[in-house]
């Protein structure tokens, strides 16, 4: 090639050399110019448009590092060889958009996610945060271990031993970023190959896990104890995800002697072991706060999940789990390469906000605040109490009633919809539809929703679904 | 049971009907009190214990929600029956503590992980975390959608197209922590059962995310351009984990024509995608940036992988990826409910950082950071300009020093640390040992090194591999 013409834009913003690379990269991706082309020599082309041989060697230089081009000493630079691009017939993507324009506008909703909005400690949380944020200390730039800064894990131990009665060491702890990940781990740990067996009703997003992790489960069907020794001993699960605390959704506690046979199930087979999710545990409004399973277990076989997302909020997405001793050095021998996913200086303003007595403090407040809530709730049902039966402990943060006014479930829910109440019916958390009791049942949650809310609510809820003012 | 007769500690700090409750339940499951005995009424305890019926009412209650105790209307209180707990021989578990007090002092790091610890900005990130928790925004209180907050997504889409070439909406990026966690959801929406193509040498973790999922992954040689496309075929992958912007370890850039025979790879069969991890690609020293691969892709077939790891610091756990549309509906479909790992304060802290310029200052700020870093290092190893070569790209944040000393790989490794100077054999990289090369080469990373360390170090480096002073 003897020379190469381009407009130039001389007063334009972009940089010479960036339009010269520009140009023949488009030639050649065109075939305009085609594989083993001589381009012109730097000083040539430099004379020839009147710029210097500097702004030549910075094109060429980004086309051999792009790989358009070749240099070979002594002889010039060379245009390589580029395949074309194949072209697919693919199939036309539905439109993606959300499509929840239609869904009605909800005023009041008794949601069992979040927390009271008006009680996060945001002035303690904002000093502590810019107290960590400090060019001074640089470990805040580095991520903490794999399972989890060691002082977090010390307090998180410390706090578990007083309040839950699980006797651990930060050694055992890891954290991670919500309960879901905490089962993502599990599963890797123990092992795709068992038999997972999950409650029903129960936490609906466990089946979705488990599905796409190619790991088989059973759904157990559970009584207000929760799962029954037969019914576990027919399901061949290997590993039990329970919520002894406050079942999930029917809000039983577990017997001791349930725990008892549920441990010594456990104990009959090397490989079973107990996952104990103590959702809720915290929001126990009449007498004394009962232990953890895990405090019972003496022979490493419950795996303890517990989680910030109800005592402090959800959207800090932070979880944690106590490994039995077998279970911690396997992970430390398989997966101690996974890094912590929360980051560095929440898990020091974590660690502050427990150490110094916060958080301590914040869920004796939120306690009294939830049981006020819960006892408001109540009280505007009272008028009700020959056509509606309350379900559940007085714990945790959501109830269950029992309706008799003719409606279906999905009606019950459809009618309260349709005047921007939103509850939600039982249904949604058995995964074997078949074992649905009889009685029409909903689920109402009370963290998130305001305390005057409640009362308006609820009235409007008794007009649709009973015809009364 | 006539009566029961316990030593009350009158002045302790136990309330009496905790004492009374733990003394009860310690009878029980000492057997001392058996099943189906009747516990005095409340009434005759009351009087008999001198202390008021409410007390003893608390004592049982906790007794009876706690499973130890039934009361039988009109008839009383009775003790349930509870089985023993079993126990097992469990195998010694060996001393779990790291063992790592034989490891030498390390005093000069050549680590490629982390980031220069004097540059991150302290007090903007500061002021725009203790702005971003705010008492009135009660979002922050909420998890973000499933794929991240979208605002976050936007500015990330943004930037991306400006500075990296890739053609994408907000709707295609998931924000995760980390690549790790991006790979498990990768891993779980393309499916266990496709073959990944991993390169070797490449990013250690990736084999051992593979194998702890059970999925099939195959390591495939490179040369500086990249893989290969015979090997490619030959290694019947399909999906290929690639780091085209620069390679790591050996730091190649892939220039357009690998490129595009890769696209095409993956154009001639279904299930064949490229996961591109486009890894420190915001570090390069001379030339202009080179977009990124996934810009090139017209069908669908590029999975985008970035990070803020490099770019800010890898303690703030943000990543993300750009799905292709088809995969983007899978997500929506199947994956929907995991929730994102970020907490939602930090995604807007980030988000605004992005938004309001600080990002790309804190870029270019970087760039010229580590661009003299890289200058300082190269030019302390001019001295030995005949027994070493520097291998990889004018870019990145790490180099390969090719050293012919005599000394093997691990020798050169070792007589380093035995000075408190950290550097890093190629071959902990390579999956297939067998395809290290011959002149023994290390890795020396220099991001989060201080420059006068470097100076120091290297001068240390060569009195021990090639005794000059």
């Amino acid at each position: 090639m003897e020379m190469l013409t381009f407009s130039m834009d001389v007063k334009g913003k972009t940089p010479l050399y960036r339009q010269l690379y520009k140009y023949i990269k488009t030639e050649i991706r065109a075939s305009n110019i085609v594989c083993n082309t001589k381009l012109p020599s730097k000083r040539k082309l430099a004379r020839h448009l009147n710029i210097s041989q500097n702004t030549i060697q910075a094109a060429y230089d980004q086309l051999i590092e792009e790989g358009y081009i070749t240099p070979i000493a002594k002889k010039g630079f060379f245009v390589n060889g580029l395949d074309n691009i194949l072209s697919l017939d693919l199939k036309q993507v539905e439109n993606l958009k959300n499509i929840d324009v239609n869904a009605k506008k909800i005023l009041y909703d008794f949601s069992y996610h979040g927390v009271d909005h008006d009680s996060f400690p945001f002035s303690i949380w904002r000093k502590l945060t810019k107290e960590t944020i400090n060019e001074y200390d640089k470990n805040i730039l580095i991520t903490s271990s794999s399972q989890g800064s060691s002082l977090l894990r010390l307090s998180l131990a410390k706090y578990l031993r007083q309040s839950r009665g699980v006797d651990c060491t930060a050694e055992q702890i890891v954290i991670s970023s919500g309960t879901e990940s905490l089962y993502q781990i599990l599963i890797q740990l123990l092992g795709q190959e068992y038999v997972y067996g999950i409650e029903n009703p129960g936490y609906e997003k466990l089946n979705l896990l488990f599905k796409c992790n190619n790991t088989k489960f059973k759904s157990i069907n559970i009584d207000m104890k929760g799962m029954k020794i037969e019914d576990i001993e027919k399901s061949r699960a290997d590993i039990l995800c329970i919520t002894p605390a406050h079942q999930f959704p029917l809000g039983g506690i577990m017997p001791i002697n349930r725990r008892i046979k549920i441990l010594n199930w456990a104990y009959k087979k090397i490989n079973r072991y107990i996952i104990e999710d103590d959702y809720d545990s915290e929001f126990k409004y009449s007498g004394k706060p009962i232990p953890a399973l895990c405090g019972l277990d003496t022979n490493g076989k419950v795996i303890y999940i517990g989680s910030l997302s109800k005592s402090l909020s959800p959207s800090i997405r932070v979880s944690y789990m106590v490994l039995p001793d077998l279970l911690l050095k396997k992970y430390r021998e398989r997966l101690s390469f996974i890094v912590c996913p929360v980051p560095t200086i929440e898990q020091k303003v974590l660690q502050r906000f427990i150490e110094e007595g916060h958080f301590d403090r914040h869920i004796n407040r939120m306690r009294n605040i939830y049981k006020r809530k819960r006892e408001i709730l109540i009280g505007e049902l009272a008028v009700l109490k020959n056509e509606i039966e309350i379900i559940g402990a007085d714990a945790g943060l959501h109830l269950l009633l029992r309706i008799r006014n003719g409606m279906s479930e999905d009606k019950l829910v459809k009618v309260a919809n349709d005047i921007g109440v939103a509850v939600y019916g039982i249904s949604n958390y058995y995964y074997d539809k078949s074992s649905v009791g009889k009685i029409p049942t909903v689920l109402l949650g009370y963290a998130s929703i305001p305390e005057e809310d409640i009362r308006i609510a609820v009235k409007e809820l008794i007009k649709v679904w009973f015809n009364k003012v």
